[in-house]
């Protein structure tokens, strides 16, 4: 059944509750995202988790007492020391409801394999001020717990949208008023070099591989972050940030009311 | 014994030789840092490892093949899954050395405490075109194989120096000509409003606590990255990336030949 929420309407779940469990990946999680965190459940008889269930009542977190089996059961065989919590479902919306919403800065995934880069992209996109995620509905990876956990709980916040064709999702964006950026390290722009842009979405390539040549066609223009170094590359989630950091500076105001670029 | 060598006069080894085992790490190692690996060590009578010795063979890396035991021993009890790899061991400089090298751009890290973190502020660095790192003697996660990892190698080619008082280095940096800009989420200013600069360190704060401020009051000026998130903030090398991807396009020449901005 189709939910809908008075945020956005869930076009289906994008991850089934995700489980984190172990002692330290608990206590992360609780630190870093509680906000994503649905329930705590502690093995009943477990000693020294004192800590971690004092962090989850600091932030309102619903504490079950379970079977040791029932742990078991929860984390399929992983070492849970007795310790899991449960987050909150990640939602896809459609592409049409961000678009709705205007957002003057948008990111586009073509591809990112890794969890961790995938959580650090949206974790920074969520910070400095984008208004929603795009990613294809193949050669991703998914919005895991490892990715929500990466992100610090940003992807329970940030609009996530999953389109099957994302060279095509770019054109309906360019209709909607977005200019379309890409990043990649043969990119003939600099930054610097735009012009004056109100509405952008930033396209990052998958790691290594960089954008796809389709892709890399619907896009209005191609950056490329300065390299100077011996080592090849910047990581994929870095250079999106720098890149979100740049768009961020030409099409939002800036948040304290100082100075925009 | 101090060693000296062309490049630069080892004060002491930051490390010994760090040891990475297990497959799937021994294939990232060899496929992003590969320049960081000294040798491969295979378990004699090791299965399904011809992928990670042609990896090996591709880079140039010496193998040696050895009896199961000894590579029980090299990795101190670790699941070896029959393979390891032993890095170059990472060598720090005198500060008065990379000074004397005049180096554009400097990071000075206050303490990260997590070797993922470090590395990943190496990496940028040293692909952004930094030309040292400074670390606090104490306080600080070391450069182990787990940051050289996260560096993609360049914890090998970016000059890192140890110094006991960061607070006193920047002065020492500041009679060498530099400015000191601190990233601090109080910051008062924005990269914008920065003045014409020539060399600069940047200066980055522990993941959460930010920059001491002892060694904030040592700063020519701090610097906030515009955040509109609900998340609190960025993650401590993303930021770390920002910033030094501003001060790099402020003091050092683009590397395309293209618009200095």
């Amino acid at each position: 059944m189709t939910r809908h929420s008075p945020r956005h309407r869930t076009v289906r779940a994008a991850s089934d509750h995700e489980v984190v469990f172990g002692r330290n990946p608990v206590m992360e999680m609780l630190r870093g995202s509680a906000a994503a965190v649905r329930e705590l459940y502690v093995a009943e008889g477990s000693q020294g988790v004192e800590a971690i269930l004092a962090e989850a009542r600091v932030s309102g977190i619903r504490i079950e007492r379970v079977a040791r089996q029932v742990l078991d059961g929860l984390v399929a065989g992983g070492h849970h020391q007795g310790i899991a919590v449960r987050t909150k479902p990640v939602a896809f919306v459609a592409i049409e409801d961000i678009i709705a919403r205007a957002p003057s800065l948008f990111v586009a995934l073509d591809g990112i394999q890794d969890p961790q880069n995938l959580g650090a992209i949206i974790r920074a996109a969520e910070v400095l001020g984008a208004g929603g995620v795009m990613l294809p509905k193949d050669r991703s990876a998914g919005v895991t717990a490892a990715a929500i956990r990466a992100s610090s709980g940003a992807a329970i916040h940030l609009p996530i949208a999953q389109v099957v064709n994302l060279a095509r999702a770019l054109v309906d964006l360019k209709a909607a008023g977005y200019w379309s950026v890409g990043l990649d390290a043969g990119g003939t722009s600099r930054f610097q070099d735009l012009p004056t842009i109100e509405r952008a979405v930033v396209v990052v390539g998958a790691e290594g591989r960089g954008i796809r040549p389709l892709v890399a066609r619907a896009c209005d223009f191609t950056v490329a972050i300065p390299v100077r170094g011996r080592v090849a590359s910047l990581n994929a989630a870095t250079a999106a940030a720098i890149a979100l950091y740049e768009m961020a500076a030409r099409v939002l105001p800036d948040p304290s009311g100082g100075p925009v670029r």
